[in-house]
């Protein structure tokens, strides 16, 4: 089985972090092929840099998802999700939708820590388009610096670790929380370290999300061919990409 | 990998079923043991009949769970599934939750299509209680007869297989459904035979669940250790079975 | 006028405390009967043990339901009632939700204490089975020995009143709640105690049960005859209660 | 015990209506005083009359109150009962609030059937104002004229009763209602006559609330001393009638 | 263009407090009319008086909309708002109602600072009666006087605003309300004093409700001529003012 | 006054209809700039067309925004309009969002028209995610093709007016719609045309935001400086247009 595991954003650390973590849950035989936008924001940390990474999503599917079995989307804010789905006939999979739904079967009530004040909202936002919002137990958000998320040295990194684990304790004891989800691809490298110290399973999106993405596979469920999520087929764009024009531009 | 198929009504040809679905998706070397209840109703079609099937469950799990790795429940209503999570420290997944939690990556709204009048407000009542009525396009019930159900002679199951797959057009039609959920392991096994002429992808739970459980199994998450999904531990009951006394008695 | 006041875990004390709150809200004349479970939890302190006592409600009325007006679940989490309510042609109603029913006449939103750090997802999951749960204020939960709320030496028991008076405080000052709902048959039975000095009315679910079900009595609403809660009629049990199984086996 | 009954439009037939409703379900020795507006509309069918008719209830409060037990609303729109909640030290119940707390004892959803076709929105708004929308299967609106509703000569009652039938059924079978709530003064007094002819329970709001006023009296909850239902106290208002003047005025 | 501005309480200070915060938002050339209650509360600060305010709105508008482009209620509970929406033939915008639709163009969920313990609820209710409750991220409410909201001397108006400063921040820091509205209209009169000291919008409902009430005499959307909202007529009423008389009786 | 219109898809007749709905709404004396996208999707009929085309938006507002007064989208999808927010210093509204918000001023439920079978869920997730689901009475979709809405030969233009009319009267007929809102930029062009037809107020959504857009002008509400709509400021993006990378990287 080959998945692509896309990261919208130009941080090829990002890229590597969320490959290290789906290595560490894909099946034996597994083949992971990751891949980094071309462009685009260098780091996502706000609608105006989500929706622009909507296109560098769909670029990089046009590009590398032929001949992959299915599709995570390494970035915690599932960009470009279900128009993935319209426009590929494989399974693909957000790493937050995939925390949440495996978080589902072994808690009542997630709690979601990210990072960056600003980003809560986007995360509540995240959910409740799921329809999840009443699973969400709360959000916490950390103010660490990128740099400390991606690439501190190693005797910083204790620190960041410690204020994640201190973020997942709130969660659990303000919210509630039954489990918590990592949510940012760099703080989802994290969880194995962390687990052992909290009281709740610690969901790691890019893991549920590979497993998730390969329960899929084995259902082997058809693409629907009526409705919102069926094939476009046959769409007129300009001004981008080859491959993304003949992906729109394919018949249904 | 052991998976226990729990079928907590009396029916044998229930299990069978439930049995031969999760062959058709379990993973190459999957050992699959499916069990049947030892008292209670012989079908359940009822709130009463579903209470009294809790005790069922509970006493199936405890007989049989030990050195397995995940419960799949075989029962549509997923009757005392988190009570299972409470009591057993290995993944447990329905199967009406699992259609649904597989459901959401294909499809916006799932239709759920059962047998019986009278169940349609039962099963809506279950998607609610997951938090998922939102995703939930529509109910609807046939009024086929247990033998119908089950064990029709075969000049009579096309019939049953007309009737099931006009109530999933009707979903799709009439509520807009993307995705429809067979609710009812003997309906579940009618999946792959009708697929080919629906136009969205036909849910079969039992098969939802295993692939789930599978990936469950695979993400090792860790029980909570505070909460309430946490071991009760060391908890009193009486004139039960020896394993369920055993099992609600042990240490947490 | 005969009311039926059923305790489905093995612990007589909550009887004798369901019956006492009973007899001092019932109207003069009434006759009341506390029957007590007769396999099961001795105390039911999570879902595995409610799942377990649904059996043993249904058990109950089986046997002791025949000659009453109508019947009164003295637990707290309203176990079974409307498998009850299928099963029987009286009026049935949970102390919870009859404690939220009344309740909903005289306070905008309400607070439910209870004990038990795990219950508090319980309760909420069970208000909003009732689709009741933008009337709920808050859940607080205590945590109280199972001693300490039944059968506590009389120099104990001022620190538990004590407790739970902070709790019921708690519900007001932090959640706005403008009456408290005192979850727990040993717990509502402080009520009359504690109400002097709470500023807002302590809802004693035992009592709010009695009350309502005095005035379905007087209602005189028939069953309905179609429905997910009208008569089952001739359903097939075995390996339960001779009584339990001609409740299920008579015609609708 | 001593119920007051309020009809706040100036329909003296309404109140008849109201009052012979009320004693074919008061308890053996209630007293029953029915008072009618003094101003205000002649029948309530728009928001702008419902308004309006809030200040006649007020003012009938304040006249007659004084001496009773309880309050009965008998307009179905349930007008000024939170106001009325917080001017009296007695238990008041709306008739539409009290069918739908009764009703949800018997059935999961309720059917509400009203007259007039601008009505239906009003009576989602009411029941959404209770957080009781989930528990409403549908709303079906009649178009009678108000002659038909009261005071149609006999031979052209049947016709109006086949009405109120149709649409009852129409509830039932379309919006799968398990209890239907009679919403109007006059077409709630026709509930006995055909309640045979229905397979749910038809709920007459004034029996209802005359239960639940009955029920409330002897739960002898006190009154909330803080909160938005706790006693205003000394307030001033100007240009009503002195009765009203002198309640609004008295101390907390 | 020519607005109504309808303060249904007695306070005459409350009237100029609303009509200064409409004159300066008001496009150039606005004619503005400021009317006070005739009867009623003096001021409105329980449902109660909420009730009967509502008589005294329909009785202003009936007397002074007669010319007017547009009304405007300048009442935080926006009275009678859709009562009048049916009486008349010109837009009527409440002052909560415009400061949360023009917030839900700058802010995803809005924080609403009122005075008054008790009235907190109201303010919820009243959202929610909107459908927007999840636009709110959390109600505060102060516990200052009349006399410090309206009239108070010049040296005590510094800690007056000090105070709704700090309920304001509140909002902000532990809500993540991302916009303030200040309800209550003398409160709204202080938003452009304390605008600068606050990191995200204030909201004042008047100022909000006169340029939205501009935009739809704009719009010259016509009156429903269907619905809950479309025109009465011929209604009946008595024992109100000739002005209301008139208004109900009117033909549709 | 000078507004942006922004159209992010490539067809010139599209931006066309919007710049003649935007003129017949718009205040004497305002400027009218309106702009076409240079890449992306010729229509707007799925989600991954409206992913591409956030990016559209964004390049737009970018070179275009500056000297602006505030930014109307003239996309029935609202495509990117919270990250426009978090961009630009000056008020945006998106066409739909103006049409549900001054609609909410004179109809308790709004039904939605809109072009494409497949288009439905997307405006249904739509105005869900301004949380303002509750008041859409409902989605109607037609089946014109592209041709048909833009560009129709006159004689063929009555044919399509007559769909558009008979699917607004579905919505007021089946749904009970008391306004009807037109989806989609051309058929908003069609209100005018048709609003004598209809017995509900037809909402044309370029219209409300342009008047909305005014309104939001004149509040001069100032800009959050904290929370998820607050500038980004500073941010990197590579391989997008220089004034869009500007607009980025500008400091908050």
């Amino acid at each position: 089985m080959k998945l692509l595991l896309v990261n919208p954003n130009l941080t090829q650390a990002v890229t590597d972090a969320v490959l290290a973590a789906a290595r560490s849950r894909a099946a034996p035989g597994t083949e992971l092929v990751a891949v980094t936008g071309r462009f685009g924001p260098a780091v996502i940390g706000s609608r105006a840099e989500n929706a622009l990474a909507q296109h560098g999503v769909l670029d990089l599917v046009a590009q590398h998802a032929p001949g992959c079995d299915a599709v995570v989307l390494g970035v915690s804010l599932d960009t470009a999700l279900w128009a993935c789905r319209e426009l590929l006939d494989i399974p693909v999979v957000g790493m937050t939708e995939a925390g949440l739904l495996c978080g589902a079967t072994v808690a009542t009530r997630i709690g979601l820590l990210t990072n960056g004040a600003r980003m809560g909202p986007l995360y509540r936002e995240l959910v409740q388009s799921y329809d999840l919002g009443e699973r969400l137990a709360g959000v916490e958000t950390l103010t660490l610096t990128p740099q400390q998320m991606v690439g501190a040295p190693q005797e910083a990194q204790q620190a960041v670790l410690e204020a994640v684990l201190a973020g997942a304790r709130t969660l659990v004891e303000r919210d509630g929380a039954e489990a918590v989800l990592l949510a940012g691809a760099a703080m989802a490298s994290m969880a194995d370290a962390l687990q052992p110290r909290l009281p709740v399973p610690l969901l790691d999106g890019v893991g549920c999300a590979v497993a998730l993405a390969q329960a899929l596979v084995g259902l082997r469920l058809p693409r629907a061919r009526v409705g919102s999520v069926s094939p476009t087929g046959g769409r007129a764009v300009q001004g981008v990409s080859p491959a993304l024009t003949a992906l729109f531009g394919r018949s249904a």
